[in-house]
């Protein structure tokens, strides 16, 4: 009968030892892990009045690389895209993988109160739905403005700290896929690449498939590489991939010279978790044969 | 003719001007970007009679997840992937993404001289081209006692520091995922879910498919998840993927119970870029219904 308790006992005590033990094993304190040549710039903004802080990455560099101009990825939505891009930038580019060049990765976060107001083309209070809603988008249609910033305020302040050469990518989800294709047809030059992950093409009824139509003229020459994409927002039958499928076909009719293009549907993954593997899937497609051809 | 020098003058001068006002943009000294909940655990193992690092990635937490309990997942050849694992559990987990549960992420980097004797299972010398390569794999045939040091010195480490729950993940690429395999086939208490990317089953006149066909008796009962790919390793022709066919073959005839398991070929993808999309895949299956389930 008094088996069971000593038992017990003995079992604690073997327990308490062992504990100890392993207590002991982890030697020293945890320390920092550093992991990256990533730091914050803070621009004052004349264009959008007021301070914004941007997010860079640093390539890598070996001493074979250490002077190499190097192309520029500029992503929006930065808190929830530009620790992702700057990995995949650095492994890819990593001398045994091979599979696109160095890049620096630039990140634009928004203000808490910033995103509407930056990333939509034009003044709209019409949700996805088509119902009037003025809280949600108060202040929206200053992507021109934002633009400008991008323009003559950001890309300037990028060039000349840092070793930069002219092959920039503009990357964007969502809104930032709405600024992105904004961006291509109204001031196409800014970018060598763009990439619109999801784009909300559905703002403002349609505006900027309406304005693809207006704006690119069948067989003039745009030589750019374009990643367009989306997931399953809504499932097939949805307005949102709908939208998507007439940009598609509306760039396919066009037959634009040196438009170098891919449109890709993603029907198992969500509007939020499509851009982890879709920004993979642009940059192996902006990249693709730069291991072949350097 | 003095119109044009005057005119370059001017020019020279704006330019001057120019860059002066960019410069003044960007105020402030950059700052250093502090990205995540990251840190180095040093443990002293007996088994291994060396110090080893572990990098650690704490989830985010918010006040309703503060207290939480999380499952874990160990990742081999933590120099390459551990960033990226903990990039995607931390995205793919936050509330407005909710595709998976929020994950502690630990990363074990090989010493520079420990690799193959931590990962192949067994000692030989012959290499992928089934030669004789006595200099490369010298030392080889370690992972028993390694996947001993994981067992009774690291999970207890992690256990006692870290507030987790009994649902670890294990995850490994090349002789990662060879190691992940041989854990599966000699040690599947250890782990709940296994990820192998990739892994070197040309290891030793294919040891593991052999073992495999062995250990694994038809219509047993194995409650795991395993997610197994490979990329274009040599081509569609390769051994290498010919050994990936081999056992998957095996694992669809052996129609063990309970064992929920995924096979992916990435024909697009190198050995080097393949585990980028592989792991984002590997874990949207792990916790596939998880969503919904919840």
């Amino acid at each position: 009968m008094n088996l069971l308790p000593c038992a017990r006992r003995c079992l604690s005590l073997t327990a308490l030892v062992l504990v100890f033990a392993l207590r002991a094993q982890a030697q020293q304190p945890a320390k920092p892990y550093v992991s990256s040549l990533s730091e914050v710039l803070t621009i004052h903004s004349k264009i959008l009045n007021e301070e914004r802080k941007v997010y860079v990455h640093r390539p890598k560099a070996d001493s074979a690389s250490a002077n190499q101009r190097v192309a520029v990825l500029y992503v929006l939505d930065a808190d929830n895209h530009f620790e992702l891009l700057s990995q995949y930038a650095d492994y890819l580019s990593r001398p045994d993988v091979g599979a696109m060049p160095r890049l620096l990765v630039v990140g634009i976060p928004n203000t808490p109160t910033s995103r509407t107001r930056d990333l939509t083309p034009t003044s709209s209070n019409t949700n996805y739905e088509g119902k009037a809603d003025t809280s949600a988008y108060k202040g929206s249609g200053g992507n021109p403005a934002f633009l400008r910033f991008i323009q003559t305020e950001l890309i300037p302040a990028i060039d000349q700290t840092y070793p930069t050469r002219p092959y920039r990518i503009f990357a964007g989800h969502s809104f930032g896929g709405l600024a992105v294709i904004n961006c291509l047809l109204t001031q196409p030059d800014l970018f060598e690449a763009y990439i619109a992950v999801s784009p909300s093409l559905w703002w403002d009824k349609r505006y900027l498939v309406t304005r693809a139509n207006q704006a690119l003229k069948s067989g003039a020459t745009l030589p750019k590489r374009l990643f367009l994409s989306d997931g399953n927002e809504g499932g097939s039958d949805s307005f949102f991939h709908k939208d998507l499928l007439s940009l598609d076909s509306l760039l396919a009719k066009k037959q634009l010279k040196q438009l170098d293009y891919r449109y890709r549907h993603y029907p198992t993954e969500t509007h939020m978790t499509e851009p982890l593997v879709a920004y993979f899937d642009a940059l192996r497609f902006l990249f693709e044969g730069w291991e072949k051809n350097r």
